[in-house]
């Protein structure tokens, strides 16, 4: 069973919103089994929003349709489903019993009669009741093949639990007992996009003759997640297939990968420390912060970073973390030894196990005669210190957001006693 | 001129992730006048992406594809644009060049060749160049009314860049004389977008007979902007136009608007500490380094942003800020007073004219025994102190943000001598 989303709204066009609906719809679709082939976002003018939801119908067995049902005068949607169809709108009066009851409810009296827009449906239409809101889902067929389309309201929490009270169980028993479309994500990090896939091409490969299950990659900054989505009879059966691409995933590229599905970088550095007991200080030039809002953004992080010391200026680096004002002299700012010196002066001044130190030159100019993108971090612990030496590319921000990222995964090899990159 | 976007990733329609790149397209090329009356969203796959972007071009004067350019094997928007074009791809030698050569400063020799699958274009495209990443965009006319088509990677901060080097002139061009439109955004702080709208109704209701110029308004976390466009037959009366309106809106908003435009808060209190040569220090429980961050995001930050530091655990206040362990063993650490001596020792430790402190709750979990939202800012300089008390609602990450715009916003009202919210 194949399905297509027309999201109805010229908020959407203008980038006022994005389109969280589509994304929404899309994903739990694809956990009943049901492909998205394509999504269609379209402004409020009934033409308009009548070919796409006509287009959508010539290749597809169900539409859902959001936006454009609530009581204003750009709210389209039912005007352009009607057109489709061939019929008028009428007036519902179980639908319109209900609106005026809703707001007599509320205690008030002016009843505004915009809000009887909401109460008209094409006439082949039937009403959904909206658990959340005023207006009422729509189900229609349209078509010569008679494409089942929906029709929600644009607002989440009612698009929501009409989709989940009614359209999910009316596709799950439509399609019948089929297919079950599982995915797992596996998270990737400090290795190029181009060098996982390059990995992973035999095994692409493979999977790809047979189509199900498959692999796809989304990098973003400094991050490569790979996903592995299966099709099956039952979600057992999903799993167990996803979980034998796994296997071999994890064969290939061992240790870049940190983590599945929820988890992020810090969740898995906050639970290797938590699991050895433990704790991080942070010395940070840099990224001027970044490194402990990351090590602090994830909750219960109180039992696993003690704080640090963003020392920003060059001279706090020896008031604040004591880094011999000599070797600041002699070398700036922006040298491993400053790097090692900031970690050991975080670690001891807050007492923590580990000390985690960035300095760098983040751009866009170069004032201490280092190339933008030099960075510099170094870890010290018991076991040890760790410098690592970087040149990035990309702008400032991107610099102080790889830096994070990097000093992260630092931390995490060592905390997990695998080889550092 | 009338565009319409693409974009292609099967990430999109399993909902993994949401169209952000299609919103901010949306919202730049209104800008700039152009309507968009369609965005697509189409998966991995050649047939469906060709499909998609020619019907865009039958409609469209100007189709933006959006993803599909990394270098795996599901990248498939070069070939998908190939087909449609009718010519096949070719290796372009100045990209592989630059390919390599920014592998190559990377440090690394194993260069992977799925990296090349970057450096072939269709015949009839020219590439534009990626200042934030290795895929090129590209630009290649598309059908007998030779619609432009561009593709641009799917990572954003590529998209961005490439959309604002290259595209967005061209299309200013082509779009020649003609009717100009305008646009000036207004920023505030502090202030609900329900206040903003309701304080700006007149005007607005105004304004809406008339149609041009308008008023839009986008809310995002704790701040709220306010869009004024205009359009006129030349840029001057449309600036004018937009003037007008904006002194109005200026006379009815006041001082909660801090900026224009490509201002962020950060960047205007960075001007107003150069301004006054002064420089401010953070001490950070709450937020963790996140108002470090902000204070060192601008470029030539180091003028005016000494460091701090991050006190996370409630003893390592005391060790690397003095505050008194009397005051948080009675107090505990989420309290006014604590504010105001994390703001001074910040302040006389790292040498600043201002101390900037933030500590609270950010939940999920409330050990301190004060509710999750309960912040307190402290700000001290030479005209004293300032402390702010705030109970925010939302997630974590929610309270740690608006937090940090919240002192941010101390700090400009201090600065500029404005009166405190």
């Amino acid at each position: 069973m194949k399905a297509e989303i027309v999201a109805v709204g010229t908020e959407l066009l203008l980038g006022d919103i994005v389109n969280g609906n589509a994304a929404w719809l899309g994903s739990e679709l694809a956990e009943i089994g049901i492909d998205v082939d394509i999504t269609t976002a379209v402004g409020d003018n009934i033409g308009r929003i009548a070919a796409a939801v006509g287009r959508a119908c010539e290749r597809a067995d169900v539409v859902i349709v959001t936006g454009g049902l609530g009581p204003t005068q750009d709210d389209l949607t039912r005007e352009a489903l009607a057109e489709l169809a061939g019929g008028s709108l009428v007036a519902d009066p179980v639908v319109e019993a209900a609106i005026r009851g809703r707001y007599a409810a509320s205690g008030r009296t002016d009843f505004p009669v915009n809000n009887l827009r909401m109460a008209q449906r094409p006439s082949v239409a039937a009403a959904l009741p909206n658990p959340a809101g005023t207006a009422p889902g729509l189900r229609m067929p349209i078509g010569a093949a008679g494409t089942i389309v929906y029709a929600l309201p644009g607002v989440p929490i009612e698009m929501r639990e009409i989709f989940t009270g009614w359209i999910r169980p009316e596709l799950i028993e439509r399609a019948g007992p089929g297919l079950t479309l599982l995915s797992r994500r596996l998270h990737t990090v400090g290795v190029w996009e181009s060098q996982i896939s390059q990995a992973l091409a035999g095994l692409d490969a493979e999977l790809a003759t047979a189509g199900n299950p498959t692999i796809a990659y989304l990098a973003s900054e400094g991050q490569t997640r790979v996903r592995i989505t299966a099709k099956a009879a039952t979600a057992d059966d999903a799993r167990r297939m996803i979980g034998d691409v796994e296997v071999r995933v994890r064969a290939i590229l061992g240790d870049v990968i940190y983590g599945v599905d929820d988890d992020t970088l810090e969740s898995v550095v906050h639970r290797l420390l938590l699991g050895t007991q433990a704790t991080v200080a942070t010395a940070e030039s840099v990224t001027g912060g970044l490194l402990g809002a990351a090590l602090s953004s994830t909750p219960g992080a109180s039992a696993t970073y003690r704080g640090g010391a963003v020392v920003y200026a060059t001279e706090t680096k020896t008031a604040a973390l004591g880094v011999p004002a000599s070797l600041l002299a002699e070398r700036g700012p922006v040298d491993p030894d400053v790097a090692t010196a900031m970690a050991d002066g975080a670690r001891l001044r807050f007492a923590a196990t580990y000390g985690l130190a960035t300095t760098g030159v983040a751009g866009p100019t170069a004032p201490d005669g280092k190339p933008v993108g030099t960075v510099y971090i170094a870890l010290v612990g018991p076991g040890g210190t760790v410098v690592r030496d970087l040149r990035l590319a990309g702008n400032r921000d991107r610099v102080r957001r790889v830096t994070v990222l990097t000093a992260l995964d630092l931390l995490r090899r060592t905390l997990g006693r695998l080889p550092q990159l």
